[in-house]
C-alpha cells in the first residue's frame, strides 16, 4: 500500500465499504460522542469522516490529536446507518473505522480557527496565510481562480490565440503609473523597471510578424494604497491582434468573456448581446465610463423644463451659463418624502448643497408633483417631466443643475444611491457593456495644458487629418473600456501604428520628436520598418474573479497578497539590504528624503 | 469586405480560384520576371504568391514597394500553370493577381535582412529585435516554444495538477544565488527580492492544504554572465505535490516529460523508461551528475591491474594514498596511435600531465596492447584489462589515476571528448534518465566547512536519525534530478516538513534556530501548524526547448532577451533613475564602490 494513502479524502462511496484503505489529511474537527471519537479528516479534495472507538488500537492516538494536525490512518471503510447518512458530504453514506492513526505532522495552537472559518483580524490571516487558505472559502476561491483563468486560456486558445510571455525586468515606461525600479549590478547606477503592463511589447510582437497574442501577465504599479487595487502586482489577461479594426476586437473578445462569465456564473443570468455606449452618451445617462446597468436608473437632461421657470435656482443657472444644463435622476418607487429627503441629506454629505427633486403622489383622483420645486415650476412643468421620465404615482426624480463636467460625477453618485437605497439592482445578474469613442484628449486643469485621456499609444479617430485640423478635445479614439455591474474589468484600442501619426499625437501634449524617441525607442524605431495595423485590450483578472466568486476584496481571490501598506507579513517583505548587497548595487539608503 | 483581409496568407488553395480576395502581410521578397512583379507576401501564417502585370492598375503601387513593407493586396485567385506549380508551400497551387494594393506602412532600409536570414551580429539581431522574429527560424522557434509550454500544461492538468501563480514581489532568500532587489518606496529603506525560484512559496502552498500545485514559473536570478544561461529571467515548470515519496514524483513527473519530448522530437527516439542512477554510481561511469548517455562510453574501475604493476607512476600513486584509483575510459574505434595521441594532447591543453592509454591491434594473427603503458605493465595485465572492457582489435582505452574526487571532472570530460571525436554519439535522440541519491552535505574546500550540497530544504535520508548519527559527508538526500543528453533539465526533492529536523539539518552547517527562523520564517513557522510530508521538482522550460527545437543558445528560443551583458538592446534598459524616482525612493547612487 501507498506509503501516505489509497484515496483522497473525497473518493470514499458505499462501493468501497469493506476495504482496507489508507487516508492522509488534517484534522478538521475532533468530536467525542459517547466515548467514540469521530474525527472529520480533510485534505485538498474533500472531507471523510473517521471513527476510532475505545478498542481500536487507534484510539490512543486519535485521543491526542487536535485540529490541524496532519495525520494517515489506516481503516475498514463502513456503511454508515440510515439515520447517520450526511447527503450534504460526497462521503456521507460511509465512515471509516481506524485501524492505526499516525501523526505524520502535530501543530501548534492555532492562532486561526480553519474549522467554522470564524471572522478573523486580517493581519492574523495575512501572517498565517497557510493556515487561512485552508478554510474552505478562501480555498474554494483560490480554486475557482485557477479555474476562471484555465476557462480564458481555453478560449483564446479556440480563438486562434498563441500565448507568449514577455520580459519582467524592462525599461521604465515614463507615462502611466509609478513604476517599480529594479537596480542593476552590472550597470551601476542604472535601473530596470518591472512592467505596468506588457503595452510596448505585445505591439512590439505585433511588429515582429507574429498574429493573435495572449497572455496572462503579470503587471506592476507602485501606486499609493487603495482599496480596490492590491499593492504591488496584479493580472491581466493580455492580447493584440494584427490587421483588425474596432469591431474585430470586440466581436472577438466579447464572447470569449460572456462565456468566462457565463462558466462561472452558477446560473446568474448574463448579458448576451453586449450594448455597445459612446463614452459621451454613458457620461450623460450614467454619469460615469463604468455604469452598473444592473441599475434601471436612466438620467435625462430637462434643461428645457427649467429655462425661465419659477424655481429661480435653476432658472438663474441656466441663464447665467451657456453651458449649464439640467439633468434628472428618475427614481422609481422612490416618491415618498422621507426618501427625498434621506436622499437631500445624503447629498449634503457628500458637499453638495443639496439635492432639489419632485415625487408623484394621488392627491384624491390627481396625480401631483409634490415637493418645493415641484411648487415652483408649477403643476404643468412638473406634467411634463413626469411624462419625459415615464414616471408615476409613487415616484421621484432628482435635479442636478450647473455645467455637466463639474455635477456628472455627483449625478453619477446619486443615480447609484437612489438604485441602491430602492433595491432597484438586481444583484444576482452580470449585466456587461462596451464604453467605446472615449476622448483622445483631455484638458488638464492642474497644469492648465491638454493631455492624454488614457492611453497615448491608441489611433485617434480621423487619423493625422484629425490631428491637424480638429480641436484635440473634440477628437475621439479608437479606444473601448469592457464594464460589468459598474467595474472596469478590461481596456483596450486600435494602435496608432503610423510613427508620423505617434509624432504629431505626442505634439499636443508638448512633447516632441526627440522626446518620443528617446522614451518609446523600440515601439517609435519598429514603426519605421514595416508596421501592421493592430489593437488589442487587457482584461483585469483579479477584478473578474472577484465579481464571480462574489468576493467582497481583492486580497480573497489572491493566494498570498500584501496588506494594504505593500507589506508581506507571510514573508517579511520588504526588508532592509545588507552592507553587501548594497554596495554590489553601487546603493546608499538616505534616511532623511530631503537633501543635506 | 473586412477591411484587411478576407484569408491570411497561408489559407487560399485551388478551391478558391476565381474569387475575389484580400490579403495583408509583409513584402517577403519581390522579383521582376520579364516585366511582372511577383511579390511573396508573408504574414504570421504562410506566405501567398502575388503577381501584378503592367495592365493592373496595381502595378504602380507595386513596383514601389520593398521588402518588409506591410501592404493589402486585393486581387484574383487564379490557379498556377501545372510547371510553376510549388509542391513546397502549402499555397503553391495558386497565386493571387492583384487588382489594387494599398501600402500600409512602408519601411526604412532594412538593418537586418529577413529574407533569407543570413547571418548576423548579435547586438543587431538584438536592437531589431522586431526584424529579428520575422526571420522563418526565430519565427518557428518562438512559435515552438509556446507549444511546447502548452503540452505541458494539459499533461500537468491530466495529471491533476492545479496550476496558480505565485508573488513575484517577495522577500529576499539569503540562500542560493543572488537576488535581484526592488526598493520599496513606501518603506524606504527597505527592498523586495524577485523570487530565484518559488521554492519557499511552493512548498508553502502544500501546507495551506492545496494538492499538487504547478507553474510555469518566471525565475530571477542576478548572476554573472554565462554562455548557458539567460541572464536575469528565466522559466520554470515548477511543481509540487503532498503526500508523496520519492517513487510518486519520479513516477508522476516521467511519463510529462517524455510526453512533451515525444511530441515535439519530430520522430526522434526517446528514453522510454528513465534509468534511475545514482548520484555516485554517476560520477564514476560517466564522471558527470549529468552524463550524456547517448555517448556509450562507460568508464570502469581497473585500479588492480596497476597496483604493484611496471607501470610505476600509477602504481606509485596507488600504494602511496589510500583513497586512489585508476579508472578507464574504453574508447571504441578510438585504436589508433594518431587519435591517442591527439587525445593525450588534448588532455595536456586541458591542464593534465597527459592521457596514458593502450589501443590493441592486430600482430600478425594475435591481438596485442600498444603503447608505452602496455609496454610496462606487461601483456597478461593488457589483457586482463582488455577482457574486463569488452574492447578488441582496434578499440583503445584511456587511464586516469589519482584521487577520484579529484579527476572525476577531468575524467567525465575525456569520456565526452572521445565519444564526439569518435563520433559514437547518435545526436538524433533523446536520451533522458534520471540521477538520484545526491549526497545532503560537501564539503566547503574554502571555508574548511560543511555546507549544504544543494537544497537545504531536502529531506536526508534516514531523518534526524541520520542527521544525529551519521557522518554529514555520507547522508543521501531525497534529491533527483532529470538529465537529457548531458544537460540538466530538471531538479527536485522530497521535502524537509519537520522543523526540528530541520533545524538540525541546518546546526550541522552551522546556523542555529535562531538564524532558521530569521532566514526561513514563512517556511519554519508553518511548519508548526500541520504540515504534510511532500516533495516536488522544476523543469528548465528554456533548456528543454532549446534541445527540442535544436537551438544552439538560449536567445534563439527566447522572444526578446537582454545581451550577455544583461543590456536590453530594444528596450535600452537599465537605464539611469529620474531624480524624482531615487528621492522617492530614499536612494542614492553611489558612483565610486569605495567608501569615502
Amino acid at each position: 500500500m501507498h506509503r501516505y494513502r489509497s484515496h483522497t479524502c473525497a473518493q470514499l462511496r458505499k462501493s468501497e465499504v469493506g476495504q482496507a484503505v489508507r487516508l492522509s489529511g488534517w484534522v478538521h474537527r475532533v468530536r467525542d460522542h459517547g466515548g467514540l471519537l469521530f474525527i472529520d479528516l480533510r485534505d485538498h479534495y474533500g472531507i471523510t469522516q473517521i471513527v476510532a472507538d475505545p478498542d481500536s488500537p487507534a484510539f490512543k492516538v486519535a485521543e491526542t490529536v487536535r485540529g490541524e494536525w496532519v495525520i494517515r490512518v489506516d481503516g475498514e471503510v463502513k456503511a454508515r446507518t440510515a439515520e447517520t447518512v450526511n447527503k450534504t458530504m460526497p462521503t456521507g453514506e460511509i465512515e471509516l473505522y481506524a485501524g492505526e492513526i499516525e501523526v505524520l505532522s502535530a501543530a501548534r495552537e492555532l492562532p486561526l480557527p480553519v474549522f467554522g472559518e470564524p471572522d478573523y483580524p486580517e493581519d492574523i490571516r495575512l501572517k498565517y496565510r497557510f493556515l487561512d487558505l485552508r478554510r474552505e472559502t478562501l480555498h474554494r476561491n483560490i480554486v475557482a481562480r485557477t479555474k476562471i483563468i484555465a476557462e480564458m486560456r481555453k478560449r483564446m486558445g479556440e480563438e486562434g490565440f498563441t500565448e507568449f510571455s514577455t520580459p519582467i525586468l524592462t525599461a521604465s515606461s515614463p507615462e502611466g503609473a509609478r513604476d517599480f525600479l529594479v537596480p542593476s549590478r552590472i550597470h551601476p547606477g542604472n535601473f530596470y523597471a518591472l512592467p505596468q503592463a506588457p503595452q510596448q511589447y505585445k505591439q512590439l510582437i505585433m511588429v515582429s510578424g507574429f498574429d493573435r497574442y495572449f497572455q496572462i501577465a503579470p503587471c506592476f504599479r507602485d501606486e499609493d494604497p487603495r482599496a480596490d487595487r492590491l499593492p504591488g502586482e496584479f493580472y491581466q489577461l493580455d492580447l493584440e491582434m494584427s490587421f483588425v479594426e474596432q469591431d474585430d476586437v470586440l466581436g472577438t473578445m466579447e464572447p470569449v468573456l460572456r462565456g468566462v462569465f457565463e462558466a462561472f456564473a452558477e446560473g446568474k443570468p448574463v448579458t448576451q448581446k453586449f450594448p455597445r455606449i459612446a463614452y459621451d452618451v454613458a457620461m450623460r445617462r450614467y454619469g460615469s465610463d463604468k455604469p452598473d446597468l444592473r441599475n434601471p436608473i436612466v438620467m435625462e437632461e430637462v434643461s428645457e423644463h427649467f429655462r425661465g421657470s419659477g424655481f429661480k435656482v435653476f432658472a438663474g443657472i441656466l441663464a447665467n451659463d451657456p453651458k449649464a444644463e439640467v439633468w434628472a435622476i428618475p427614481a422609481k418607487t422612490g416618491g415618498s418624502r422621507a426618501f427625498c429627503d434621506r436622499m437631500n441629506s445624503w447629498a449634503q454629505g457628500e458637499g453638495q448643497p443639496g439635492l432639489g427633486y419632485i415625487f408623484w403622489r394621488k392627491e384624491g383622483d390627481k396625480l401631483e408633483g409634490a415637493g418645493p420645486i415641484a411648487k415652483n415650476i408649477g403643476e404643468e412643468r412638473a406634467e411634463a417631466i413626469r411624462q419625459q421620465l415615464g414616471l408615476g404615482e409613487g415616484d421621484a426624480a432628482f435635479f442636478v443643475a450647473g455645467d455637466p463636467k463639474k455635477f456628472v460625477s455627483f449625478a453619477g453618485a446619486a443615480r447609484t444611491r437612489a438604485g441602491e437605497e430602492l433595491n432597484l439592482v438586481d444583484r444576482d445578474r452580470f449585466e456587461l457593456c462596451w464604453i467605446v469613442d472615449f476622448p483622445f484628449y483631455e484638458w488638464n486643469e492642474e497644469e492648465k495644458r491638454v493631455d492624454f485621456g488614457h492611453n497615448p499609444f491608441s489611433m485617434p479617430q480621423g487619423g493625422i487629418d484629425a490631428l491637424s485640423g480638429q480641436d484635440p478635445l473634440s477628437i475621439k479614439a479608437f479606444q473601448y473600456d469592457m464594464v460589468c455591474n459598474g467595474f472596469e474589468i478590461a481596456s483596450g484600442g486600435i494602435r496608432n501604428h503610423l510613427p508620423e501619426t505617434m509624432v504629431k499625437a505626442f505634439e499636443i501634449v508638448g512633447l516632441d520628436r526627440a522626446t518620443v524617441e528617446e522614451r518609446f525607442g523600440g515601439l517609435y524605431r519598429a514603426f519605421q520598418y514595416g508596421a501592421p495595423p493592430h489593437g488589442g485590450m487587457a482584461a483585469g483578472i483579479d477584478r473578474i474573479v472577484m465579481l464571480l466568486v462574489g468576493a467582497k476584496n481583492l486580497r480573497e481571490v489572491t493566494m498570498f497578497p500584501m496588506n494594504q501598506q505593500a507589506y508581506d507579513l507571510l514573508m517579511s517583505a520588504p526588508s532592509p539590504a545588507t552592507t553587501t548587497q548594497l554596495r554590489e548595487l553601487s546603493l546608499r539608503v538616505v534616511a532623511d528624503k530631503k537633501p543635506g
